[in-house]
């Protein structure tokens, strides 16, 4: 696959990592107290190489397609719900529509791969790599140069936009299948394990569901390479975020994943380019099946778990405040001198 | 005890409840796929009495008093912290000063009875019933009239704040101490199970701090009543908060729960008057031991759980904005039918 990605270097700074953890600790509130706030305010820290972290310009980014394999019944939805989400997304009246006004997140939806032609407009931008992938139970999803496409308009889409955080959204009926896939092919997990009941199976939809996705595997077996993988059994939205984490990344922007979707692109992302984990906040656990696991596998500790299964990135919409109130913290809160507080008594004076 | 309590009637009404649960079944997105959120919703609209629910001129109210328990050292902090930290937080540059400015969250200190005499300044209610309470090892920590008092200066503190949502914060060196005394006797646990290491005491510090609460018990162990309790073992601020629960609660307010000692204060209400807990939403769960156990003792399911102990109300104005999510997801979200969606398919559409 003909692709040029960006290098994502370690940005992990020891001195840095000591000057904040010394600010956090001579904040006026017992140390660790304000608990995965501080290790957030660190991290964002690390991220942006800054004691005084501030995020500018979130941008909120849905990018959408359509999945060949929506036609093998994975999905409780039609595939038709995906264009008529997207004009839902951009009338204002989607969960992360809503959830992107009260928080002053700028929100743009990329057409990767919808099936419909969408009237051209302000917050919608048109990176059509076709009417939806092929269907994976049959022959690969895209093909390489399409799957190169998509990632370089995923590149494309965050280099055009300013601010130094993206927010991960997408929207897809069947991309819990194809994220399941590359989970699966990935990690090495079962794909029982990695396979949920995405917008609302039954018991028996979500185990007709796993059928066809162990035989999709089996059909592209040789696709072991991260690359292949997603070409293989990913989807035109899954690859452009691919795209767009790696080139955030290299731009040491802060990352805000949402649930299973999102997270697989992550996976993908991370295994070409492994320091991309490092410019990640992970935003929730969602209720998906397989979330879980996954998150555990990239070792990463979700801000919340709220039993959210939405996606359209309404859970890291939901986590911004705290991203931005641990900035806060580093940046407002006064320092035990300056503010006159005692500091703890010594351990020999805790005596009764 | 003298004093007059406000009634709290039964809110639940469960035609309200099913439009509520209607509307939120007919917003653009799978059933229930805003998890907690939809959850939360749904008890706003109750406790506002709204199908559109909307919450006005949030009040943060911050209760302060010293304990004369501290002098005991129960807590890895001198008793001179309590007012330093007011100071603090009036001055902004405490963790709530920043996060409550964040949100729009207006800010009040009340000295509830702080072992200091306060400037007068915008911002801080006096309504201190004494310095600091008694030491609860020799003697009750407040007479029945400095009781009665504190409970009816936080009921006028509610009285004269504006808006319908109440969030709760507290400061007083020694006051996990009075909360665990509280949650042992109100709810029968072990003071071992209440106990936690507060602002930082290390795991012999924890030990002898339940030594001395267990001997406070024994002292106390006719003051079973809630008045009793609270009087013989509770503090100036959890005595104030448990008035101010109780007017927020009969005035229908959405009373916002913060860490170990406000669920304390809710504890002590809950025995008064018990439909309190329908007007309650738990911000988080903190990382003092005893909360947990004190959270599943309610059955309430807190919204965080960031391993925060600051207490001021920090957690409470974290968990503020999906509140404000959640109203606005009821009074913002697109429907089905006005968006223009797909429902989804039958059961039987969904066979591979």
């Amino acid at each position: 696959m003909s692709v040029s990605l960006p290098d994502v270097p370690d940005v992990h700074d020891a001195a840095l990592a000591a000057r904040l953890q010394a600010l956090l600790d001579d904040k006026t509130k017992p140390q660790g107290s304000l608990g995965r706030l501080e290790s957030l305010a660190l991290r964002i820290g690390l991220i942006l190489g800054d004691e005084a972290p501030q995020l500018r310009d979130p941008q909120l980014v849905v990018f959408a397609g359509d999945h060949g394999l929506a036609a093998r019944g994975v999905s409780a939805y039609p595939s038709e719900v995906t264009w008529q989400m997207v004009e839902n997304f951009l009338a204002g009246g989607a969960a992360v529509s809503v959830l992107a006004r009260q928080h002053g997140l700028a929100l743009t939806v990329v057409d990767c791969g919808v099936r419909h032609a969408f009237a051209p407009r302000p917050g919608l931008v048109d990176a059509k790599v076709g009417w939806g992938t092929a269907d994976s139970s049959v022959e690969p999803a895209m093909t390489p140069a399409q799957c190169a496409a998509a990632l370089e308009h995923g590149m494309a889409v965050v280099r055009a936009r300013p601010g130094n955080a993206l927010l991960l959204g997408e929207m897809g009926i069947g991309n819990t299948s194809a994220a399941a896939l590359l989970m699966s092919r990935l990690t090495g997990l079962d794909i029982a394990d990695c396979t949920g009941a995405g917008t609302g199976l039954d018991a028996a939809g979500v185990a007709r569901k796993v059928a066809v996705l162990r035989q999709v595997l089996e059909r592209h077996a040789a696709a072991l390479a991260p690359l292949d993988a997603l070409a293989a059994l990913g989807g035109f939205e899954i690859a452009a975020m691919t795209g767009a984490v790696l080139q955030a990344a290299a731009e040491r922007r802060v990352i805000v994943v949402d649930g299973f979707i999102t997270t697989a692109a992550v996976l993908v992302a991370a295994r070409l380019r492994p320091h991309v984990l490092q410019r990640c906040v992970f935003a929730h656990r969602s209720g998906e099946r397989g979330h879980a696991l996954l998150l555990a596998h990239l070792r990463a500790e979700p801000l919340l778990d709220l039993g959210l299964r939405l996606g359209e990135g309404s859970g890291a919409a939901l986590a911004w405040p705290l991203l931005v109130s641990a900035c806060a913290i580093l940046r407002e809160m006064a320092s035990f001198g300056t503010a006159g507080v005692s500091r703890r008594a010594a351990a020999s004076a805790q005596t009764v």
